[in-house]
């Protein structure tokens, strides 16, 4: 998935501001429900939340770049995910996180539908 | 209503990025609902939308700036309002925009209740 | 220019956030740009920056929407530009607005160089 | 720091987007800056930069929450800082991390001026 850098993603200090490439890995994980008409929560409260992030910034993304994230599975439990996802500029890597999906049902930790996680090694 | 400029508000340019100033004057309307323990949208589909915005830009707010949200109510309809919103710095005017809200009930324009009518006027 | 709607565009609303249209539409112009390896802003403060905006919100966009930015050049000054530019959910026509832009140099309006006025007609 | 939760802080989820807390944390160190009349980053290139965050999610935030943002130093180290920054409402944590700013000079890890380290316990 390739992402352009815009104006609203950066900031004064000329660069991307950080916490955007997290929106971007968001992005990526969403596009991954979109593409097969599906969506990351449903209407009766039921979906993925972030629990825990662990995101390393190697070096600074600029106005106009052409980024491609790259996600894979790490781990799957019964009612959470742990995902890698990356932040590329061409070969060069940018920014790399770890996060924690727990899927809630009615607001509580409940198993994955098989559904989902056919498709999360995919990306 | 005084509001902070962050880094989050600024971009590449240095400067604050133009819809900010817009989101801003939300915020200010929002806030009118909030110290009233109101909410701008009901859970039931209620609430005001955005119907029509004419904004001019005078002068760039940057990174720090203590700015000034002013509101006032240029005309009342039955399911509409018109306000004139400006965004100061000191005694510098910034920004300023005009919009028109509609208060939709069930999708539809409907009558603004009495008690979102009653506060507008008081910014 | 195709535009996915994701969670950070949404609001507690469950539509998209009103400015996030204006911002779609600076992306579409900024492309324009980036796809000729030029900058809308120079580093010595020179660019184009907007001036005034009039926006109108006929119906709401949604979390996953795939839209597409129309912009076309409405007149051409010596020192700014006005465009139109509209946002389409397929056929259907969901934000337009007209924006003027001014291109200054050192701070000041300034003739739009050539560059710039041969493409913005052509998106 | 108190923070309100406006709609541009929230998605189609009806909570708060998990990257706004981040956001919130970012706008609280700036402000210790602000209030000393400084600015985290400095026209010359130096500054602090975001190295790594650790974050964890306990509780969603909502629409018209007014939360408070907690600072304190963990470690200082000669070039680089470990803070952790909590988020309350009332006298729930709904949000922690840990953040590693490292401070450059010229592009390059830097001994973090005196003035710097001085306020950076105190908020």
């Amino acid at each position: 998935m390739k992402i352009r850098v815009y104006y609203e993603d950066t900031d004064a200090g000329g660069i991307m501001y950080h916490t955007r490439y997290i929106n971007f890995c968001e992005r990526a994980r969403s596009e991954l429900f979109f593409q097969r008409d599906l969506q990351p929560h449903q209407g009766d409260g039921s979906g993925f939340v972030v629990k825990d992030i662990h995101a390393s910034f190697f070096s600074p993304a600029c106005l106009g770049d052409l980024l491609e994230v790259r996600s894979e599975v790490l781990k799957t439990k019964r009612s959470s995910l742990i995902l890698r996802q990356e932040i590329f500029r061409g070969e060069e890597k940018l920014f790399g996180m770890e996060i924690v999906l727990v899927y809630l049902s009615m607001g509580r930790p409940s198993r994955i539908p098989e559904q989902f996680l056919s498709f999360f090694g995919s990306n």
